[in-house]
């Protein structure tokens, strides 16, 4: 059979990664395929002094992406330069020259991944994207083929490596969230702007991919609360573990009455669960099904190899396809529209919640807040207060019975002008196991 | 486009799974497919007496799997009938009628499954197995497509849920093996002849599989040591925790510079370990890639719905395909036969090892035991003595540093007539964490 040409545009780590596995794995790969899988092109803004290892003598270098998704040879765009504007045009370019596309683009494929699906399906080429998300687990393989007969009922996950490090490196050493960020900005595992990690972003725009896999939905990452990890302290964990619960950055997506309740938020997890053993920079994914009942999906969520891993399947998934002819195609992607999982807001979900205080102590604090609960319906079940050095910043924390989201919120704005209180309430769900 | 049809040979719990699934959960099947997956024919011994629920009234009714295979609207046939004998003489009969198949059968996909992938391939049909190994979890899915571009290194997995449900109960309550495997039995997870389960052979049975897949060389039952768990008591449950290990049935494959070392046998892993939090009647497969390195996936590992699941996704992948066309296929069972795996015996392992003895207590027996180990070049590393009423039925512990599995072999042996042990020693493997 034909080799199948691959073209990859954007050669950092993603990129490096997929071509030093292209060329270390080579034979197998062909062993797999029935076929070679050649790099006839690669491009990026720095190619000219030197391209990473991997890159075959023959390959074109190129630092214009238009020459490769345009190059007569290349069947399939790799496309791992990211970001929302570039990327954008390098895929609608690919679809325009007829070039099948493999991409590790979650903010791109979560903002407007249908509609490049429906193109791509019009165009007759194929799109993969299993390195979009939690880079080193497969879990679009999963939903796509491993699990497709069954429905969804809930999905649940770590989707980001940087904000699980610092929870789980804050809970082991008891240190605090400023001074563990300090330290992962300085290996190298946050950026220097850290918002889109410790602030949800990037896990939001994975949990919107994998929603649209599961669930056949239009999901996009404004549909999914969001709220970051910056006010976790060490002190929430001693809490935390006090009611046999650790605190993780949950991405969850669940069916229910109402429609589909989306969010990424920390929430306290039990501690007895399989999801609260993912530790340090790893990712991890649970799904519900009706019919299977619970899997769990975990591995390492980036790096240059595993996510070079994904890329370099997805190329072969694709390149088989190319071999095959031209199948009919149906987006994997927000294909259902029966309108069964529409997103609905927060507000509806009920849950327990875990709600910390730090105050100036005087007597009375229990009562006053006691008395806001109550006139929100809202049921107490424990008054819970550690050790403490000092009395003008005494933390202490109430945990109440299942709630309305809504009556939480308006119960902490109530709470937050309360002249006793340092600083607005920390509420935190309390999620039933994975 | 035109629907895809199915025949179903073997109504079991498997068939009635997979039928009330293909049912249930049509719609979205066919949204998912752009066709739909029709069942044109359903076959068992009493089908006469009453067809599951979700037969469609169209469907043929027959006794005679011959029927099935031979006819003319069935595309493809999912055999769950099991068994190396009639479900042999099925699948040929569907490969010689041309039809795709589907299969959960186990036993007979480990004893000749590269033959029958080959048959396959030539006759220009499609096979599919996820349901022979560890029903939930989609771990065909993930080794052939998910992580396709990777190297696999080593897998190791929790693969038979009746002696997983022993093992986590027998540490859970400190009760006797004995007694927790009649309780299985009455609550019908063990078959009144326990042993494929409790003595290594079904595991050893998917382990051959999963490693056909993951290292594509030929792999059968033959290649793989095993051993049961019937030897293993509570005390050993006290013993591996005073180590920080717990002892649990690992399946492991792993390659070495010798070749492939492949093991069915109980063993201690760390307590704190992903592996070790797989309770009751879940199974887990762990895989070490070269690239994309540690990946987890974890589920129930029988049952009508999740096996269900596997038979329908599976059903769903080879309808896509038969409607692709007729694409060129590669087997990716036993690919490879490059010989960079080919298994060799277990003899060559080095492994930390634990020696549970039972002794009528006497002076000199540390000494005696310690000389035999010397002798074999075994290097003694510490000697555990929980607790007990008895003097004459002793239980005590030694670890030793990592030696060969040969030498530990010959100590054993030669310990085994010792006149102070009341039964010969007991030797577990101390596992690396996974």
């Amino acid at each position: 059979m034909r080799d199948v040409h691959v073209g990859v545009i954007g050669l950092g780590n993603v990129g490096s990664g997929a071509l030093a596995i292209l060329s270390a794995n080579a034979d197998q790969i062909a062993l797999k395929l029935g076929f070679r899988l050649q790099v006839a092109a690669v491009c990026s803004r720095s190619v000219h002094s030197g391209a990473p290892d991997g890159t075959p003598e023959t390959a074109l270098r190129t630092t214009d992406w238009r020459e490769v998704v345009a190059h007569p040879r290349v069947d399939v765009v790799a496309e791992l330069v990211g970001g929302t504007t570039v990327a954008r045009e390098i895929i609608d370019g690919a679809i325009a020259n007829g070039k099948s596309i493999v991409t590790a683009n979650k903010e791109l494929m979560a903002l407007c991944g249908a509609d490049i699906w429906d193109r791509a399906i019009k165009s007759n080429i194929n799109l993969a994207m299993e390195a979009s998300v939690a880079g080193g687990i497969p879990i679009h393989a999963v939903l796509r083929e491993g699990i497709s007969g069954d429905r969804i009922v809930a999905i649940a996950g770590i989707l980001n490596g940087t904000s699980n490090y610092i929870l789980t490196e804050m809970e082991r050493r008891g240190e605090s969230f400023d001074a563990i960020l300090a330290e992962a900005q300085a290996l190298g595992y946050s950026e220097a702007d850290p918002s889109a990690d410790i602030d949800g972003f990037d896990a939001r725009s994975k949990l919107a991919i994998l929603s649209a896999l599961a669930f056949g939905e239009r999901i996009t990452p404004s549909d999914i609360f969001v709220e970051g990890i910056r006010r976790i302290t060490a002190q929430d964990f001693d809490y935390a573990h006090q009611l046999g619960h650790t605190i993780r950055l949950v991405c969850a997506a669940r069916q229910t009455e109402r429609g589909l309740i989306l969010s990424v938020r920390p929430a306290l997890i039990p501690q007895s669960t399989i999801l609260a053993s993912v530790k340090g920079a790893y990712n991890a994914v649970w799904v519900k099904g009706h019919f299977g009942a619970d899997t769990f999906y975990y591995g390492r969520g980036a790096g240059p190899n595993p996510t070079g891993v994904a890329v370099v399947s997805d190329l072969m998934r694709v390149a088989r396809e190319i071999r095959s002819g031209s199948p009919e195609r149906v987006s994997p992607f927000a294909h259902e529209r029966l309108g069964e999982y529409r997103p609905v807001p927060i507000a509806f979900q009920h849950r327990p919640f875990y709600l910390r205080f730090r105050v100036d102590d005087r007597p009375g604090i229990i009562a006053e807040l006691a008395g806001i609960l109550a006139s929100k319906q809202i049921s107490l079940e424990a008054v819970l207060q550690l050790p403490s050095d000092t009395k003008n910043d005494l933390p202490f924390v109430i945990t109440v019975e299942p709630s309305s989201e809504q009556a939480v919120r308006e119960a902490v704005e109530q709470m937050s002008v309360l002249k006793f209180l340092k600083e607005p309430p920390l509420a935190l769900p309390i999620e039933p196991g994975f």
